[in-house]
């Protein structure tokens, strides 16, 4: 089987998942049940959640216990992206080619779906604890995915964002790669890891999986930038140049598009020594690595 | 010693034990941490905290894994308050007295703080596992942590009230007091629970305490309707008659502010009959729920 149909296949199998774990819409609180499965389902890459999957997989992971993760980490991915569309942050109307959340629920509910994802992200994770009572490598997880996420994390990331386009803030290039080490990089690098947390690995390869997921992170930003510049509106499914109308610094912007292109190539490359590295393969995710370069949208 | 002067001195250890787990002040997201501890240090009754820990002292816990949960839960509410405060939700410009986050640091910011405290109370909570590995009654207090502060908690009721107000919805008795279960009770249910399993008592008991945790949480907010009508600013720190002005539908409005205060000491008695049937007595605490008949702020 080729990888785009592998990709595809793997695509909606993540998605029956996130379904399973999705409240259902009903009570007094239906509304913003309704805004946060809108939210999820508006869809994406899922890449984060099969990221963990393929990780949990390759280090010999077999059990469901990685599905509740797999399920927690795109809620935070997806809170994160309902809280940045607000009029009071980044203000956009459309992502993935659909209306954003607060467009279509008002700006209090959208506030709070992105709340209640946060929120129910971890509730989510905590029903490992039904699934294998007594494994200590929920607690351990438990304790990556909220570090990764949070204000030593994506949150600390978006801060920093924040503060250079709306307050100006001179960004410099340490700066900028903090963004991207903390906005992009922390959930790519707590989802390699829970995967391999979960399938028993050691903190050394656990170590090694966030040194390779770094890369990965920060060539996905990096290539995000570059489609911002260089795609369209119909392949990309969210007006372009935003980056460039909203005066913010980018890696392109700082480099140039063509040492982007470069570096994206070489922090990949990098990233897939590492898990080539593994006691064991997984082709697939290494195409997925390969793929990141690669990808139009 | 007098219950007021053990009420302060609980207070201040309480703080205290809040101070060693707030975040240091560095870094490039150093906003959002100033941003969050402000929020937290403005201060409040420190009620939920409080309530679990006597819970857990009462049920003969004697060590410190009550503590970071302790602090979770004081950012739950106050991450709670950060975002009920914004522009979008009740808009109000002062709290306890302080300016609200929003009017500090700016919308954007408290938006993000509101993310970081929600975000960091799971993190901090997670620390219980490094202070008892292998204590398999961490992973079910941080389920009931995350479930009663959630959409089937918190945010729940937080949602209710909104479009109640909002969107002048139909406020029935029975959304009513969804709204106070939910969007009150819930985390007062989760302290004395938490307190409860980390001490390791047994189910029944934890179902016992969170019945009288319900009837606790629910005479606490009528007492905040009540405070609501018959306060002052300079005594409650805060405006009052904002119910009124946002004619919001009120159990005082319901049912009179008579039988508001009945219900207050009938729920209260309730409760205190619960906590007086366990094994084990905690006079401050019968006191404590007593005082919440009786406060004035």
């Amino acid at each position: 089987m080729d990888f785009q149909t592998q990709l595809k296949q793997k695509v909606e199998a993540i998605e029956q998942i996130l379904e399973k774990y999705l409240p259902a819409e009903e009570g007094y609180q239906k509304t913003v049940l309704e805004a946060m499965n809108y939210s999820v389902r508006v869809g994406g890459k899922r890449l984060r959640p099969m990221l963990m999957q393929e990780t949990y997989q390759m280090l010999g992971g077999n059990g469901d216990i990685v599905e509740p993760f797999m399920a927690a980490q795109e809620m935070i991915h997806t809170y994160s992206l309902v809280h940045d569309d607000l009029p009071a942050m980044d203000n956009d109307m459309y992502r993935r080619g659909k209306k954003t959340t607060h467009v279509l629920y008002g700006e209090a509910m959208a506030i709070l779906a992105g709340d209640g994802l946060l929120n129910y992200a971890f509730e989510t994770a905590c029903k490992a604890f039904l699934l294998e009572p007594g494994n200590e490598n929920i607690g351990k997880a438990l304790t990556v995915l909220a570090g990764k996420a949070g204000i030593y994390g994506m949150i600390g990331g978006q801060v920093a964002d924040v503060e250079a386009e709306k307050r100006g803030l001179a960004l410099d290039e340490e700066k900028l790669m903090y963004i991207h080490e903390h906005k992009t990089a922390a959930l790519i690098q707590s989802s390699f890891m829970i995967g391999a947390i979960l399938a028993g690995a050691g903190a050394e390869d656990v170590k090694k999986l966030e040194k390779a997921a770094y890369n990965i992170g920060i060539a996905f930003q990096i290539q995000d930038d570059i489609l911002d510049v260089t795609s369209t509106l119909e392949v990309l499914g969210k007006p372009i140049g935003s980056d460039e109308k909203n005066n913010k610094l980018t890696y392109v912007k700082a480099h140039g598009l063509e040492k982007a292109k470069e570096d994206v190539e070489k922090l990949s490359k990098e990233a897939l020594e590492i898990l080539q590295g593994m006691q064991n393969r997984n082709e697939f995710l290494e195409q997925l690595v390969v793929y990141l370069i690669h990808r139009e949208k």
